[in-house]
């Protein structure tokens, strides 16, 4: 079985941040809005129901939880979570907190205008900031920030 | 504890389908992509995890195995599984079959061009053929084509 790679385009696109029991998970590197993306780490998986129905189960409440503690941190609005696929077929599901009148609001967020990546310490910032959430979640084991 | 009702865009926008142990399933009119709307039948509730955890296992349990069943019918390219709620704050789930070259493709469908409702006779179609899919998921009971 060949080892678990984040797709190349999603690499580039984001910073890895953590890995739960099932996913790793990034931030991607557009400051407009506070967006994790969730990867199971299971090669050649694309749709959710590829995985094994115990792995479907922790999957989502992997995205749910991560969603939550994010909402509550960033005092966000709304909640997005998403699993399309239409452009990196790797399983991945995205976690994202909006606020009303943010960069899309209340589009979606992908294709919205052009991304803003972090300055250095501002991703740095969001980077200790997104692991000490991450910490209350059980089992999550830290990335460092230049992951 | 207030009655479950469809939110009225929801509603105006989509036709009762079936009910499955936690949701009514509606088809969003709109003939470009097969597209459901799953609502949990919890009046008040705008996020996944305002749920019981019980009941978030099976709302993702449930869209995805309706997503299962409706790309296999459809034969689609990919799944596009997402709650987002940034108009509608009623918590749905939509569920949308993709097919390489469709009218949206590969952006997100939500916003993208004006929906083409259904004929009649199309949306009776379809309303049978989806029927037909969801009947062979446990515990599914269908409303009539006009509901």
């Amino acid at each position: 079985m060949p080892e678990f790679q984040p797709d190349a385009r999603l690499a580039a696109d984001s910073h890895a941040l953590a890995e739960l029991p099932l996913c790793q998970v990034r931030l991607m590197n557009d400051a407009r809005f506070p967006w994790l993306v969730l990867l199971p780490r299971r090669p050649g998986v694309s749709e959710v129901f590829d995985l094994e129905e115990g792995e479907q189960q922790q999957l989502w409440q992997e995205a749910t939880a991560v969603g939550r503690a994010l909402k509550d941190s960033f005092n966000g609005d709304k909640l997005n979570i998403a699993t399309l696929g239409n452009m990196v077929a790797q399983l991945h599901v995205h976690v994202i907190v909006r606020h009303r009148g943010d960069a899309a609001w209340p589009a979606p967020v992908w294709g919205h205008g052009q991304p803003e990546a972090y300055r250095p310490e501002a991703l740095k910032d969001m980077h200790e900031r997104l692991l000490a959430q991450l910490d209350t979640l059980p089992l999550a084991t830290p990335h460092p920030p230049n992951g």
